[in-house]
């Protein structure tokens, strides 16, 4: 996605450790015009899939999944990173290490809001690892739902967790995918 | 607004310690198409303020406010609720007492992300004690941002956030105002 690329070259910085932060635009202070547009391409990606209902993560997530949602004309699930007092007993939960905070979490989703019947695309700003992917893929899974796939705005491709989640058969589609990163430029693939 | 009071009545349901779960289409399942009414009618509200930015803290105060930012075509900063490695040192901060998780965290955003210039939009789902929305409203306060409202989703009006944060000269617009809760009911103001 070209606009996104741009974007990411004019805006996208990158830190030591293999850090690329948006957070001028995706994950911080957020360009919901831009959204707007990887939602279209999202749907352009995943709109004949019957999706039933979109799942993704908290926080940064949530955004890029409510706007796509629009087009798909389905609610959004957001797995929660903490179990909080709101939420029931009755959840599915999966242990998570993120690779930016440095820590563990886990994630939950109530049983009730996800079922067999259900067919999802699951959303998220950053596949690096893969690991908050393969803990929704695995919340879905516990579920019984079927995955249509995972729309992604940026992936590492240099890194593992895209070709992780592909050999378990799950379609990515990654609509920037970063190959490789120096101080001062970010390639893509293609 | 009517739409959203009846969604309540309908499928809210009410937990002892005055807890009101909305979870079912607010803040972990999400109605988009109902965020959607939500927005336009914070536009309707907000919308001759000349707004530059909308202000909202993760995490379900994303969704709401993405959805509602495309009618104001402006773009969306949320406040973080811990400082990540992913920002950078140069935030405001604020400690935040959180009603619901019972703890307290702090609410970060980067320095460069709001300016004397802007004139903001806070928006939350929730305002009960308003410490959250207190918390955004000192982080606008310490950026030099003039504040031209506050837009939530849900206040209950029988606790003192919404007065406090009134009374400090502040618009605060609730589109549900819950002014009490038994077991199997929710009363309205109005």
């Amino acid at each position: 996605m070209d606009l996104l690329k741009e974007r990411i070259i004019r805006d996208g910085r990158v830190y030591p450790g293999n850090i690329l932060k948006v957070d001028s635009f995706l994950n911080h202070l957020v360009d919901v015009s831009l959204l707007c547009e990887i939602g279209k391409e999202f749907y352009r990606l995943f709109g004949c899939c019957n999706i039933t209902k979109i799942l993704t993560i908290e926080a940064s997530g949530i955004g890029v999944a409510c706007i796509a949602a629009q087009y798909f004309d389905v609610p959004v699930l957001f797995a929660k990173k903490t179990q909080t007092l709101n939420i029931g007993g009755d959840v599915y939960s999966e242990r998570v290490e993120s690779y930016t905070h440095k820590k563990t979490y886990d994630i939950v989703i109530s049983k009730q809001f996800l079922k067999e019947s259900d067919r999802v695309l699951l959303i998220d700003d950053f596949l690096a690892l893969g690991n908050a992917l393969r803990g929704l893929v695995n919340l879905a899974l516990k579920a019984g739902s079927e995955i249509a796939g995972a729309g992604i705005v940026i992936e590492k491709s240099f890194q593992s967790g895209g070709q992780n989640i592909r050999d378990m058969g799950i379609r990515v589609e990654s609509l920037a995918r970063v190959c490789g990163m120096t101080n001062d430029t970010v390639f893509f693939e293609d």
